[in-house]
């Protein structure tokens, strides 16, 4: 097989070995584990983690839950807000296995409490530091409220709380991870607290915070995702070494311009998203890796992808461009976010050449 | 049809109105109107085109090539530098349209030349400051090293050099992307004249100039693509008025949080994708236009889009939210750029409840 354009590699002992140790890991702190399926979206990937006994797991929308659920997944959290467009979506899902819905405030949980003729268990979201979705931590009423309304519908069972602290991507230390993650599981404690139900179970999940750490005090589930790929910006973040990392992408090289450092791969913002992180004070796009099969070469001084246009990238060297480069050579990076490369790039390459499948968003067949 | 998810609308009476205009100005400044179709990678689209007589395209790939080839155009420029790993699908092409190719120095020549055996016209891409692929435009040997290698394949006839002038879209004002256009303009006769071949034809192509100047001096083909949309950052450039942009994001609403003076939109980096612009020294991912069927209300106040994750995104209000907005209302948003969201979308919604389709880049085939 020849690879000719952007091609993600995933590199199947690596992923594997991400997904075992996370496993294990959950499971000597006594916690349930429910990987988020959002970064991979593949049901090849899904059925590796079957067979290190995961049998819960998250996903962000409701077509990604259907997609999960044909491969036999019984277990299946909707880690987005309830969105009460697709009920009727989530009416036909909850048939069909054990759904679980988020529900981020009142207005929330009576839009769900209108419309729920269907069994469906519900976690109720709450932001406890990271400012995206959910009830305050410390808005007692509000969260009061919603587990009132959501009680009083004969349908919904009020399974726990949870909290996804997005904040510990901004960290810039194993110790600032630590702390986020601290704060997050008590403040998560005080708002079940506050609703004064101790059997609601509590669920935090981010994959710095789940590599990090190794105590949740008081928590009850973890939900990370990324994990099982890692990426340039969980490296820089410190969640993962580098050869964890079980993604890169192939992109042919289609220029090159010595005089000024530069070689121009084909590989841009379709490919990688347009995705960056920040090191030594600019922003980079992704990491060379190697070239022409060999996907694990780090050059002795990074060389990353500094910019990328719709189709084009350009990797700086620090002095000229070594002459073993060429027109149509192949290189690899590592993306700065795996999760949304591999939404970008839709289907990965395995290393024995057959495929892996990445569920396609695209339009819902609704419309 | 209900909208319940992030979906792309395309206004059509806005686009061919882009389209008329330009085809129209080109016309009126004696130049060949080359559009460059990565912007909308759509069959559909490309048609109107047609309608307005235009019958020469631009694409960003062999992939697109093939995907326009199959319908029906018959004049088609790769304007991304030549792949030599594609060589085979490029021969099949050639047999089927009148194939252009993008060859960026004396490299590229030589394995053009070593691969050619099937008739194809190339263009020299000559990097005029913006910096990304081509000759430099001073490199008067370098130029005509090209040239000369070129010449040399019987099969391969040189019709021109071309120049892309992304830097406009770092112009900050009307007069500066006028400034770049002429300086590009006359660095792309001086590489002329270095060759020596005053039968090569110019070709330069980029939306802000393309909508901003009135004269191309020296100039005889232009190749803007994103002006048949036109979005946020066209606009923040001064290429474009707001009611000129002919595609927005429709979004359901997820999450409210007025204290916070924030709303949780069904819309993130999947969709938008992750690219931002800035202004009033803030990074902005989109710009709300209005909501539940009214696509076109500009807020008092601008409203943006101010983060994106991979599906949720925040848009921030000045001081609380209007009560008028609750989870499951549409809104409406204005893309930061609609080429890098077409291609996240994968498809568009017409007016008229019918859909027009786009390219899915995906896996090619030959994988």
């Amino acid at each position: 097989m020849t690879i000719k354009t952007p091609t993600l590699l995933l590199d199947e002992a690596l992923c594997r070995k991400n997904i075992r140790e996370m496993t294990e890991k959950t499971a000597a702190m006594g916690l349930t584990f429910r990987p988020h399926f959002k970064t991979h979206q593949s049901h090849k990937t899904g059925r590796w983690f079957r067979e290190y006994g995961v049998d819960k797991i998250c996903v962000s929308s409701v077509r990604m839950a259907e997609y999960f659920c044909k491969d036999g997944w019984e277990d299946i959290l909707i880690a987005f807000p309830y969105n009460p467009m697709e009920v009727n979506e989530i009416r036909d899902l909850a048939g069909k296995t054990n759904l679980g819905l988020c529900i981020t405030g009142p207005q929330s949980a009576e839009l769900l409490a209108r419309d729920c003729n269907f069994k469906v268990s519900v976690m109720i979201k709450t932001d406890t530091g990271y400012g995206r979705s959910g009830s305050l931590w410390d808005n007692s009423a509000g969260l009061r409220e919603t587990y009132r309304i959501l009680k009083q519908c004969k349908y919904i069972s009020i399974k726990g709380l949870m909290t996804h602290s997005g904040n510990t991507y901004k960290a810039k230390s194993r110790e600032e991870i630590q702390k986020i993650s601290e704060l997050s599981a008590e403040r998560l404690i005080y708002a079940r607290d506050s609703i004064g139900d101790p059997s609601l179970l509590l669920s935090v999940g981010d994959t710095p915070s789940a590599s990090v750490c190794n105590e949740f005090k008081g928590i009850d589930e973890l939900r990370p995702g990324n994990f099982v790929f890692y990426d340039l910006m969980q490296y820089f973040i410190g969640s993962c070494r580098l050869d964890q990392v079980a993604v890169r992408v192939a992109c042919p090289v289609a220029d090159i311009s010595s005089d000024r450092s530069r070689v121009v791969i084909y590989g841009g913002g379709i490919h990688f998203s347009k995705e960056y992180a920040e090191t030594e004070g600019r922003k980079v796009y992704g990491l060379l890796i190697g070239k022409n099969g060999d996907g694990r070469a780090l050059p002795s001084e990074p060389v990353y992808l500094e910019s990328l246009s719709q189709e084009h990238g350009i990797l700086r060297y620090s002095d000229g461009v070594p002459g073993s480069v060429s027109i149509g050579d192949l290189v690899y990076i590592i993306p700065v976010h795996s999760c949304l490369t591999a939404e970008a790039l839709g289907g990965y390459l395995l290393g024995d050449g057959t495929r892996a499948d990445h569920m396609q968003i695209k339009y819902r067949d609704t419309l």
